[in-house]
C-alpha cells in the first residue's frame, strides 16, 4: 500500500538501459500491494509495472511466480507478463531488491461483485486451473491446514479479547478441520488469495488477474472455496447464494468438477474462511508499528465461518 | 505518499457519470503528495489523476489553486488542467473530501538536475511568471517571513537537539532577514515549492509542473531563490554554481530581472533557505505518528543557509 524503496530517475534509466523498451516517459509510485514496492512505468514502447520485492518475500519463491504469470499469459489467462531482459532474464536486482517488470494490465477492480461478476470469475478461475495442468514447478501452501494450526497457536490467548469465545471457537474447528481435511481430491496451482480487488474488470469482461504472490500447489477445489468466501457475501457478510451458484456453475462449465470435490466444499469453505480469520485475527493482534493499512476486521471470517458450518451440504453453494 | 481515502467502483463510475470522459478503464492509487490522496484514472477518453484534498488542505484555497492551474495550462504553461465536469464544475466533493480531476501530464522527475535540466527550468519559471500577470487571484504567503518567525518560535526549543548552536544560528538569521528583508520587489503568482520532484521531463524538455498547493502571491524573485535551493546543490549539499548560472541566466532571458531583484538575490536565497530548514525542522521534531514518509533532514537547509550567508553579492549565482 506504498511505496518502500525509492527508485530515482537515474536508476530507473541504468535499469531500462538492460530491456529493449525505450526510456521512460511516466514513473510513479503505485499504492498497491501490501508488502512490495510497485511503480506504474509507461516507457516509448510499454506500459509496465515495476515492482521491488520488500523483505516479507521469500527469493527463492519469486522464480516460481514469475515462471506461473508467465505460463498463465501466454496460455490466454489474463496475467501479467513477466518481461524478458536482452539477456532473457526477468527476475532482477534494483536498488538491492529482487525486482521485475510485469505488463500494466487495463481494467478496474469491483468492490461488491454482482452475479455475472462472480459468473465470469468461475469461467476465469477453470481456465487457470486448465492453464496450470502442463505447468511443472511446484510450490508448498504454507498457509493450508498445517499453516492454520501453527497460526492458531499464536493467536488463541489474544482471541478472546476480539470477542469472547473466539479461541474456543478456533479450536474446535481447527480440530474438526484436522480430523476431516480432504487430502484425496484433485491438486495443482492455485491463486490462492483471489479477492476481488485482484482481479480487474471491463464492464462484465475480465482483463486481468493480479498478485500471484501466494500461488501454490493445493487443492483446487480449496481456490473456488476462497473465492466462495471472498465474492458471495455482502458487506454486512450475508450470504449471496445466487453469486455461488454463477460461480460454481461457470467453474463446473470450465472444468468438470469430481463428484468428492462438489461433496467437499463446505468443508473446503470452512477451511478458506478459517484461513483468513486466522491471518487477520493475527494482524489484529500484531499490528505493524508506522503500517498504513489498517487490519482487516478478523470476525468478518468468523461470521462466514458460521455461515458455512450451518450448511447442510453443497447444495447451499449451488441452489 | 499513500491513498488515506478509499473511493470503490461504484463510488467512481457514479462520480465519472458527471463528466463526459467514459467509463474508468483503470485506475490506481498512486504515492504522490505528501497530504492528499492521488488515484491514477484512465477513462474511455482521457488519463486523469483524481485527488482527494484530506484534511491539511484549507478547502477555502481550492479555488484559488484549481483556477491557477487552469489559467496556466491555458496559457501554455505545462500544468496540469482541471477538468470540468458538465456543469461546469472542477471542484468536487467526493467520498465526503473536496476533490478534483486534473489531467495526467508525462514525464519523469529528475533526482541530481543537470545543467540543461536547470536552463529549461529558468525558462520555464519565467514563463510561469509572465502567464500570471494577467491572473487576478490573490493568495497570502503563509509561509513567508512572518510565517517563518512562528515557526522559529515553535522550534527553538527542540532546535539544539539536532544540533548544538542551531537555535542560536536560526534567531540570528531571523533577526538579520526581518531587518533586511526586501519589499518593493515585483510581485506575483509563485509556485514557491519547486523541487525537482515537482517538475516532469522528457529528456531535457519540460513535460509537467505539478503541485501548486503552496502557491501564492510573493515576490517573484523569491520563486528562483527556492529553485536556486532546491535544483542548484549536489546531493552532498555542494553548491553548483554551472547549474545556477544557467538557470538565472535562463530566467533572466524569459523575464527581464529588475537591478533590485538582481542584487537582493543572496537573502532572497537566505530567506528560501531559511523556509526549508524551518518546515523539516518542525516535522523533525514532531513526527507524524504512523507516517510512511520519513522527515527530511533540515540540516540539508542549514548547510545552503551558510553557502548564501557566505557569498559576497549575486555575482556568486550568475557566474
Amino acid at each position: 500500500m506504498a511505496v518502500y524503496t525509492h527508485v530515482d530517475d537515474k536508476t530507473l534509466a541504468a535499469f531500462l538501459a538492460g530491456y529493449d523498451l525505450g526510456h521512460a516517459t511516466s514513473f510513479k509510485g503505485i499504492a498497491e500491494g501490501v508488502e512490495n514496492s510497485n511503480y506504474f512505468l509507461e516507457t516509448e514502447k510499454a506500459r509496465l509495472v515495476l515492482t521491488l520485492y520488500e523483505k516479507r518475500a521469500n527469493p527463492d519463491d519469486l522464480p516460481f511466480f514469475l515462471n506461473l504469470m508467465e505460463h498463465l499469459a501466454q496460455a490466454g489467462v489474463p496475467s501479467p507478463l513477466p518481461v524478458r531482459d536482452r539477456q532473457g532474464k526477468a527476475l532482477q536486482k534494483l536498488s538491492g531488491k529482487p525486482a521485475c517488470l510485469i505488463s500494466f494490465l487495463t481494467g478496474v477492480s469491483v468492490e461488491d461483485p454482482d452475479n455475472d461478476h462472480c459468473a465470469a470469475l468461475g469461467s476465469m478461475l477453470a481456465d487457470m486451473h486448465k492453464a496450470t495442468a502442463d505447468f511443472s514447478a511446484a510450490r508448498r501452501n504454507d498457509l493450508s491446514i498445517a499453516g492454520w494450526r501453527a497460526l492458531a497457536d499464536k493467536t488463541l490467548a489474544g482471541a478472546d479479547k476480539i470477542q469472547k469465545g473466539l479461541a474456543r471457537e478456533i479450536s474446535d474447528e481447527m480440530e474438526f478441520l484436522e480430523s476431516n481435511w480432504p487430502d484425496n481430491l484433485p491438486k495443482g496451482i492455485i491463486h490462492a488469495d483471489l479477492f476481488p480487488d485482484n482481479v480487474l474488470f471491463t464492464d462484465h469482461t475480465i482483463t486481468g488477474v493480479i498478485d500471484f504472490y501466494f500461488g501454490c500447489t493445493d487443492l483446487l477445489a480449496y481456490d473456488l472455496a476462497v473465492c466462495i468466501n471472498a465474492w458471495c457475501f455482502d458487506q454486512t457478510q450475508q450470504f449471496m447464494p445466487e453469486r455461488a451458484k454463477r460461480l460454481t456453475e461457470m467453474y463446473d462449465v470450465g472444468r468438470n468438477m469430481t463428484g468428492g470435490e462438489v461433496t467437499a466444499l463446505p468443508i473446503l469453505c470452512r477451511g478458506a474462511a478459517m484461513r483468513f480469520l486466522l491471518t487477520r485475527l493475527f494482524d489484529w493482534l500484531n499490528p505493524v508499528v508506522g503500517a498504513v493499512v489498517r487490519p482487516k476486521n478478523p470476525l468478518d471470517y468468523l461470521a462466514r465461518l458460521k455461515f458455512h458450518q450451518n450448511v447442510k451440504d453443497t447444495a447451499a453453494y449451488v441452489v
